[in-house]
């Protein structure tokens, strides 16, 4: 990985524009990538941004979000290292390429927002657990034999079970044309973790966003989403329903003051940063007297 | 529905057009849509038209493989009727609401296609179970208190268990935004099913067309999908790993002599066929000298 992200424009025609990040930062590049595509489509109703030879975006939903943020719809989609296994075979080839889909919702303090992965749980949550010394549920993963398995360490040799089965597979194979394939980057099976020590990881992204207001006016969108909210949660017990996006902005609001992290979370990264001679040390928040 | 389908152009501008379908044949509005999407994303390298108060265009594959046949990348959204209920709620608010993505690949006698239903699996083929006298696997349905069922009559009552729990239900609502919100169709527990005795179906249709050329060489992509076929297949015992639309042509190529029909769809069709004074009588095919 490169410290510099530069974007160097490979194609741009039309709605479309495609990029080589050159290896930097996946955040940067792909936080470039959307305010392009935002403006392609104020202009054109629909726009797409390309990106080769970038790294980990971290969460596809913060640049959907944006999108979201500024009145338009917003898709994020990239390809990520092998993680899943095709129907009948047992080797992992493709990625557990997240798909995320932002909304503009006046009527809630947080737009929609979908931000999945295609695996039932994603590698981020296992990696977690093994941090953490816990096991995980059965229906994650996969061990290299292709069995059933709870240890994460087993998982992460092995492959991780794709949601919906074929479904979640075959959407992975979507996103991994369309993030990696179509964009010059790495794709079916080439694409590396962030940590590889001699390659650089080469994931690609596709972004797309639509303008709503070439569709309907802002009047009638806000009108008709405040509907579908409303449709959506009279469907259970007051409180009960919860809207895509809700449980991370409501995790979100728990996180302004101190987040949330394990024992072995904070002394990982104290040592890391005392190694390094950099940061100040990490304290759990009861020992700043009772901080939620 | 009317039995003829006017189109009318309700907004146009950029790349991105929107149709009001008057309530005509699902299948006679999608392909116009889907051929003036191609010509958009041909001139500006991807292009969106939306369809209001549509009817069931009957298979989204279809629609995406005309654009996979003509070298584009072709995805395709429909909403429909409430079939499934939100996480947290036991309500069906939204539909199965199928999405489609389809690509060209020459290297495969058939495009890779998958279209998919947001549900473990489609209404079509709960319907299926009850017309031949079926029951139903547990995990497709819930009655409508809420439990699971095999009885296909209780789960057309009640509402389908989307694929992968939250994520599910989450896609369904992504369509039924982009779909039916922002075309200015029905959306939100509005649509209707086709045989609906007093309402128009109110269905809406998005189609997203992608030309790889603006991103990439034809002949680059014709070789690296090449390459991503060949991965994904030597993840597996030869001839074991299937790609997304494989079976389907598989099927596609044993239904070109005769179609495999239960002795009920038979009767059925023929009786409503000598209702109505129209047709020739269906006959089974052993009894045409044992075509397959």
């Amino acid at each position: 990985m490169t410290a510099d992200t530069v974007m160097k424009k490979i194609q741009g025609g039309g709605s479309v524009s495609v990029y080589d990040a050159c290896n930097g930062f996946g955040q940067v590049a792909a936080s470039a990538a959307i305010d392009e595509c935002m403006k392609t489509a104020s202009e054109n109703g629909i726009g797409a941004v390309g990106i080769r030879n970038t790294n980990n975006f971290g969460t596809a939903g913060y640049f959907g979000e944006k999108a979201a943020n500024n009145g338009m719809i917003g898709i994020v989609m990239g390809n990520a290292a092998p993680a899943i296994a095709p129907p009948g075979g047992t080797k992992a080839i493709l990625g557990t390429n997240p798909i995320c889909f932002a909304f503009p919702s006046p009527e809630t303090e947080f737009p929609i927002v979908l931000d999945m992965a295609t695996s039932n749980a994603a590698r981020g949550k296992i990696r977690l657990a093994l941090r953490n010394g816990e096991k995980i549920p059965l229906g994650w993963a996969l061990d290299s034999n292709g069995e059933p398995t709870d240890d994460p360490a087993a998982a992460l040799e092995g492959s991780l079970i794709p949601m919906g089965g074929y479904k979640g597979f075959g959407l992975s194979m979507m996103i991994d044309i369309m993030a990696g394939l179509i964009t010059g980057s790495a794709y079916g099976g080439e694409v590396k973790n962030l940590n590889h020590p001699n390659s650089y990881s080469r994931n690609g992204n596709l972004f797309i966003v639509i303008d709503p207001t070439f569709f309907i006016s802002k009047d009638e969108y806000d009108l008709r989403m405040k509907t579908l909210i409303e449709n959506i949660r009279s469907c259970g017990e007051p409180g009960k329903v919860t809207l895509p996006g809700e449980i991370e902005y409501n995790s979100y609001l728990r996180s302004v003051d101190s987040i949330n992290l394990k024992d072995t979370q904070i002394s990982d990264t104290n040592k890391l940063a005392a190694s390094l001679g950099i940061g100040k040390e990490l304290v759990p928040a009861e020992r700043k007297g009772g901080n939620k």
